[in-house]
């Protein structure tokens, strides 16, 4: 999938280059909590959210530059999440990316901040005048993404993944596949159905990037299982089996590694046969389906 | 000021109403999350900031129908900076209004959760068609918020004071009426020129009204000090000469109690001459400049 690399380095490099003008140089009074959301947001990643934004846009043939202010919007929803999901008093992770986290490099206080900041950061991105020019599609974006975010999205799927933990992990299929459907599935969602808010997209073809979504998000939380039931920590850069050890239910655990890696391939399977009304113009689409399943981290 | 309290309680009703509409009924498997939504927000408190959008928005005839989720959205802001605020990582507090904090009163992932949960919900709030009916006005109110809330406005003071408090607080009176520029006023300029946004009112009512809401602001912290500084925890309900202790600076101790109770009021006689413009339209809300220098908590 050469094409796909090739434009997932292009996608990432204007992604980059447009969160460096959103995050305020580390200067002036609050340096160090510019400089933390820095840090978070630089720290490397697939960017593969703000992609899907992209490439959703694409499709429809929305200008890049309207695109834009909602992709750099979801990396900083997603590194928000990030941030705050590896506190203390949540994940209480240490590294990740193979970096110290933004609580571990800075301190509690500033990473809560930062991961604040963030969030409203992405807001303020898609909604100012100088982003899709259409004000209506702004304030739509800027709905459709809290509403993917917040307690009946994101957050709420981290509240749930917490209570479980508690609980020693007594879910069952059902429910991993709702909390996988909050957690990561809303913003993978939102991603994939921008461009069509922006195109203001008929029904059809907005129903067809939801399916598609939600089979690619069940597909990535299924191959994360897969990676962290499999890898070592040098390959993924952050500490592994961990889900495991702290007794939360796992698709792995589940249903097998076998199983599941042949669920996986199934789901990604009818991803690709749902663009099919949007022909050879998905073709990325596709192949970040695939690539889902057979990424190595 | 009879008028005035009936107004700020006539509004408090309107907006605890609308809130109960906002946040999701505890129940389902984020009911926890839930649970702590409603109990921060419906804690009590004087509602004074969404008092301020809905008579900002009186003064330009905004029907309330399409003022009230601004006024919403800026007190689920609010209780998000309250509550994360209060967080052990941050000022460490166990009461608010009385009662235990959200981290006490459940735990600080909750917590943070659930301040996460209510700034996402205020966009939500402010971005849904069902708000006001001109999309451009809900983009601006969306846009003029975040900025008001992040980096560069509430969440930046907080980074700023939480430093100053780090390097034993030897702020001087420029660098403090600076951070609470930030920290607070951000959110109470927001609030008294929402209605302007609203209303697309012409610049020069909006600089007055910038005007009104940077003394109202100052003159709130500085009233905020002296209370601090003369009242008993029984009266507030909360610790009180925490600052202080934490060898924070504070108007109080910068300029003593008699210095800054009289700059107090010559701010706010600041903010009611500036209100000439609108007339008796204004009254309220010169009540309400005059009711932050006089109150009692």
């Amino acid at each position: 999938m050469a094409n796909l690399d090739d434009a997932l380095r292009e996608a990432a490099a204007t992604i980059i280059s447009a969160l460096t003008r959103y995050i305020p140089a580390p200067e002036g009074a609050q340096k160090r909590l510019f400089e933390a959301m820095r840090y978070s947001t630089f720290a490397g990643g697939k960017r593969l959210r703000p992609f899907l934004v992209l490439a959703g846009a694409d499709l429809f043939g929305v200008p890049r530059a309207h695109a834009l202010p909602t992709a750099a919007a979801i990396e900083m929803v997603h590194t928000y999440s990030l941030v705050h999901d590896d506190l203390p008093a949540m994940d209480n992770d240490d590294l990740r990316r193979r970096q110290p986290t933004c609580h571990k490099k800075f301190d509690e206080a500033t990473a809560i901040l930062t991961g604040d900041s963030l969030l409203t950061l992405a807001f303020e991105a898609i909604a100012a005048s100088s982003g899709h020019p259409d004000p209506a599609v702004r304030a739509d974006l800027v709905h459709a993404l809290a509403i993917a975010a917040g307690a009946e999205g994101m957050a709420g799927g981290q509240m749930i993944d917490l209570e479980a933990e508690k609980k020693n992990g007594a879910l069952d299929l059902d429910a991993i596949i709702h909390l996988q459907r909050l957690k990561t599935g809303a913003l993978i969602r939102f991603s994939c159905e921008a461009g069509a808010i922006m195109a203001r997209a008929r029904d059809e073809h907005r129903r067809a990037l939801r399916i598609y979504a939600a089979c690619i998000g069940l597909a990535f939380q299924i191959t994360d299982d897969l990676l962290d039931h499999e890898s070592t920590a040098e390959q993924l850069g952050k500490a592994v089996g961990k889900d495991a050890k702290a007794g939360k239910a796992t698709f792995v655990q589940l249903l097998g590694a076998d199983e599941a890696r042949r669920r996986a391939h199934a789901i990604i399977d009818e991803a690709e046969a749902v663009l099919s009304p949007f022909g050879s113009k998905s073709a990325l689409l596709r192949d970040v389906a695939r690539y889902i399943v057979e990424r190595k981290n």
